[in-house]
């Protein structure tokens, strides 16, 4: 099979960024603008607690780029949240504090049943109307909550999925550039490419301030705290 | 990973039903219940031409089976006719009339980008929380619109995925019992197992009557055809 010519007028190859307006995505977006991509990012809306907040960062981060309306999509799929089964969208179910999960038997509370497979459904049937080779995810292995949808299996056999699945001479691969880092080197990183990290939002829990004690929280300030770097976003305490 | 005890109070395992009300889902719901699951169907909502009539025939084909409310989910992802692309969501693309694709080279104006992984991510979110064994889809590869997302090798290559992206001990496998059999054959079936065929609603692009003439009736016309039955629904024009 045969990749379609994906290069636009201006000589960039278009990709489709997984926006959510947190840290990992935020430095994703930034590798992928550096690599030379013309960058369509995503955002999705599960109706999850922090969803106001998270989109009015994905919007910041858009405008911090000067990338055009036209080339952003925000989609909701609050059936995530009917389906339920998770903290991060059913207020009854409690979120863990102050640590994350060490135990590969017992999923934290903030897991969201498959919702990587939809979030990344959904990139895909985007690339492939607008014609973008790449679908970028700011997904991490080692230094996260333990998601078994963040593991590099997933996203290599999803990949191997898009070899055989899609149409007409088409190909789409997901990238995943930040998998292997922890959250101190995605810092560092972040604040090598100028990436406003000021902008996003990672508090699995606040909307007015973060938390500082959820376990997005809990990572993020470890990341900057490791880098040797304060975070410039508040937090209630930390 | 051992499978989480999935066992009902009455012996059956659950099973999630994609059913779009057309004629192959309804014969797949048969087919899943003859095989003693119990049935959760999920009807997926897309924007598309006639989500109005098949609504009414997903809701005709539970209540013939007695399906609870509470077991039944219906999803909306009119995101998929914002990314547009088919001649389903978008009324300025054109169908295709009396005839299937004949090519590989060239996919029919009905094919929505990456549908069937979109449904089956859903799917599979759901069974994850309610603890399915299984999501049945009747896809349909050889007699069919040569969507590269009905083929053997996607759902062969997606149970492949999903037997590492879950959480828990939990596993989930999709299920294709009519992918191999041609249209008469889907007839006889549904005929053999007494499903509501008459309720079902195939065409792409009549609500009030088939139209008799899109690819859709066209397979289902000549299914019941060369089975050398009468098909119970009405049409404009044969």
């Amino acid at each position: 099979m045969n990749k379609e010519a994906v290069i636009n007028q201006n000589g960039k190859e278009k990709a489709i960024i997984l926006l959510s307006g947190g840290l990992d995505s935020c430095v994703t977006l930034a590798i992928a603008k550096d690599m030379g991509y013309e960058v369509y990012p995503v955002h999705i809306n599960y109706n999850h607690l922090t969803m106001k907040r998270e989109l009015t960062a994905y919007n910041d981060i858009c405008n911090f780029y000067n990338i055009d309306e036209n080339k952003r999509l925000i989609v909701d799929i609050s059936y995530l949240s009917d389906i339920g089964g998770s903290a991060l969208t059913d207020r009854n179910i409690k979120l863990e504090t102050n640590s994350i999960p060490q135990s590969t038997d017992k999923l934290p509370s903030s897991y969201v049943p498959f919702r990587n497979a939809n979030m990344i459904s959904i990139a895909v049937s985007y690339a492939e109307v607008i014609k973008a080779s790449k679908v970028f995810i700011g997904a991490v292995d080692e230094d996260s909550s333990g998601y078994p949808d963040c593991r590099k299996i997933f996203f290599e056999r999803f990949n191997s999925l898009l070899e055989i699945a899609l149409g007409d001479n088409y190909q789409v691969e997901i990238l995943t550039p930040i998998i292997d880092n922890n959250k101190s080197e995605i810092v560092k990183l972040g604040m090598k490419l100028s990436a406003p990290l000021n902008l996003t939002w990672s508090c699995y829990q606040g909307e007015e301030e973060s938390c500082g004690v959820c376990e997005s929280c809990f990572l993020r300030l470890q990341g900057f705290s490791r880098a040797g770097e304060t975070d410039p976003i508040k937090y209630a305490q930390k």
